[in-house]
């Protein structure tokens, strides 16, 4: 039989009521002829109650020990999963992480699966039984201890099992109804992706549009599990076209140049003026700032002049300060001899997505030009083989996406 | 090093703040030279939450599903103390039942303990660990599946680890001080023991002194496991002679000759007159109710008169309805012959207890004259070799177990 992932969030599984709602897509699916294995979180907010009383308890805790509490969120909604199918008559029941077993690095509170035995499972749905319901986020380690993904593992989860399972497809079932071209909330204009590639999704959500962990994604890319991600609040019978698809991008047949415009709020701009330009300037600068955890997004060096050029960077709001005191000390201790440090804290990044832009030439400049007609400056520019990332002022932020949106023509199906 | 086996229930753990008291109390033992062994139940009301949620989901529920998902609340506190005890900077670490493992049989939801190993504990032992947090309760069966081991069942896990691992005491904090010669509500003469024997502990469990299990009684009893009863709300430093314990009676120097009385207001008395005295006819009564499920306690058979007799027996209360039904159907199908059926429902049972009984002639003509210089008419008596038990009107309870504990003189240590 055919082998279907289904994971549910926690808003998905909040309550006894929720989960049965969740139930009735599993036992649809079942009666479409799949085997199915659902992955399910903590009910909502229950996590973050363990992890309250863990941080209550210790301040540096014992990660092993972190694990085994929070870990009990999702048992107890798996178990709960399992006896709701089992009430609508369907064979169900569920495995703890230990049990599967799934196998996973001894890094405890952010494991790293290893493997994924798929015999007791397979056994169980040779006896008769349709639905495995597995409890998300958490593992093994080599110790025979309890492991947890870190946040968003169960995304992760779903999709090793769909590829551990050969699973035709794994369903994300979440709040939202699937990925949209931009944020609805700043263009009525956002149109909903039916498909997306693996690779602009990858963009799209380290660019914050927080609708799937980037971890799962990654892992779904490099095994060609087909990603569905749909929502768990409207009707149920949603048919193949519901939500968005993740997938292969040989399996999207006509598509825009570009898929999508994400923006983020939450950027300052640092610009040291007039260091030596040396080898291994960059290493210097960025050595201390990565030691001091920041996270260093765009870098621009600008032209050198005089053996002397300006390095400019972008950054989180919050680690502006942390930054600071890192580049003074460099500067103090001599390894970086700059003239000034200009900090600009009102700044958002604007990107544009997609796969479309390997074949066509021009998408820079159509989006420079949007920008110019609507008045805004460019601050800095990057550029990957599928994105295109620019600051800008932060007051621009919803001009620049509704005028990218419009020139794309993002509203309309590709 | 020896070893201490130490239980906290619900209350004792019912929030984090109560943890650190409890660990405090597991510090000090530590310093004690203790290898300590700690059972945890779920916080207080955890438990209820979690079976609320599975009842609310299905009626006839997979008790394997129950004790996946209802065993999670005993591994959250085991988690939490385990890394209080770390802040406190007392080397520990958190077992599942299945980790140990705690074998079991297949019995969900009311599983036997069948085997502890204590090869991997013993090891952490050795390599400096100084307490093994064990989630109390829970077990794994055959098949892998976690168990648990019904209402009460920490007790029994902690009594089973400390048989295990040949500990020199199980001690069971709970919210009582200990175990009393009666009721302290009926009178405040009542007397905290400072030792009762298994024999008459198990006696009074029996009889409704909710303070232990007795199912962990009698596994303390088969493998002479010294259990002391404490409260984890006094004083931390309670010394040795802190609570009850509960011991072989040849650790008991000198005793009362009865060491407690009982109450029990919830019975009630049946009688079937004039039935027909031969072979069988107490298995034609007894075999149905028990198929029935009727909790028969006390049964008295008068002497037989022209080959007809009355039966006599005692119930609770709220199980009179199904009795007489069941007596209906077995006089219809003519199998036991009664003229009538009697029941009284006011009735309560008072019983003393103790091993001196043994050895000492008497106490049942002292009880009795007791009673009857009250005033108070006995309906039913039973007697075992360490307790007698009378079945009373309801409304003397009060003063028949204050006269009893008048006339045995247990306000003065024997």
């Amino acid at each position: 039989m055919p082998t279907l992932v289904m994971k549910f969030g926690g808003t998905s599984v909040a309550t006894p009521e929720r989960i049965r709602n969740a139930a009735e897509r599993v036992e649809r699916e079942v009666a479409n002829g799949y085997d199915v294995i659902v992955i399910v979180s903590a009910m909502a907010g229950k996590t973050n109650e363990l992890v309250g009383w863990v941080e209550e308890t210790s301040n540096l805790y014992d990660a092993r020990e972190y694990d085994a509490v929070v870990s009990s969120g999702e048992q107890v909604t798996a178990g709960l999963m399992a006896l709701t199918l089992q009430e609508r008559d369907v064979p169900a029941r569920s495995w703890q992480g230990w049990q599967v077993p799934l196998k996973t690095s001894n890094a405890h509170a952010s494991a790293r699966i290893e493997d994924i035995g798929t015999d007791a499972i397979n056994a169980k749905f040779a006896e008769g039984m349709k639905v495995a319901v597995v409890a998300g986020f958490q593992g093994i380690s080599p110790e025979g201890r309890i492991t947890t993904l870190g946040r968003g593992g169960s995304d992760t989860t779903a999709v090793a099992f769909a590829a551990a399972f050969g699973a035709e497809r794994c369903d994300i079932y979440t709040d939202v109804d699937g990925v949209y071209t931009t944020d609805p909330r700043i263009t009525s204009k956002a149109r909903k992706l039916d498909r997306i590639a693996f690779e602009e999704m990858l963009e799209l959500a380290s660019l914050g549009a927080k609708v799937l962990q980037t971890r799962s994604v990654e892992l779904a890319m490099r095994y060609k599990v087909k990603l569905r991600v749909l929502s768990s609040f409207e009707n149920a019978d949603q048919g193949e076209t519901a939500g968005t698809l993740v997938c292969d991008e040989e399996d999207i047949m006509e598509s825009n140049v570009v898929a999508g415009v994400a923006y983020s709020r939450d950027e300052a701009k640092m610009t040291l003026l007039s260091v030596a330009d040396r080898p291994g300037i960059a290493a210097a600068i960025f050595g201390p700032l990565s030691d001091a955890g920041i996270n260093v997004d765009m870098i621009v060096q600008n032209i050198s002049e005089d053996g002397r050029t300006d390095m400019t960077f972008s950054l989180p709001t919050n680690q502006v300060e942390r930054a600071k005191s890192a580049m003074e000390t460099v500067k103090n201790s001599g390894d970086v001899n700059y003239t000034d440090l200009v900090t600009d804290e009102e700044v958002a990044k604007i990107s544009v997505v997609g796969i479309g832009m390997r074949s066509h030439a021009g998408v820079a400049a159509q989006m420079f030009k949007a920008l110019r007609d609507e008045g805004i400056n460019i601050k800095v520019i990057t550029t990957s083989e599928i994105k295109i990332s620019v600051l800008i002022e932060r007051k621009y932020t919803e001009l620049a996406v509704q005028a990218l949106h419009d020139t794309f023509a993002l509203e309309s199906a590709g």
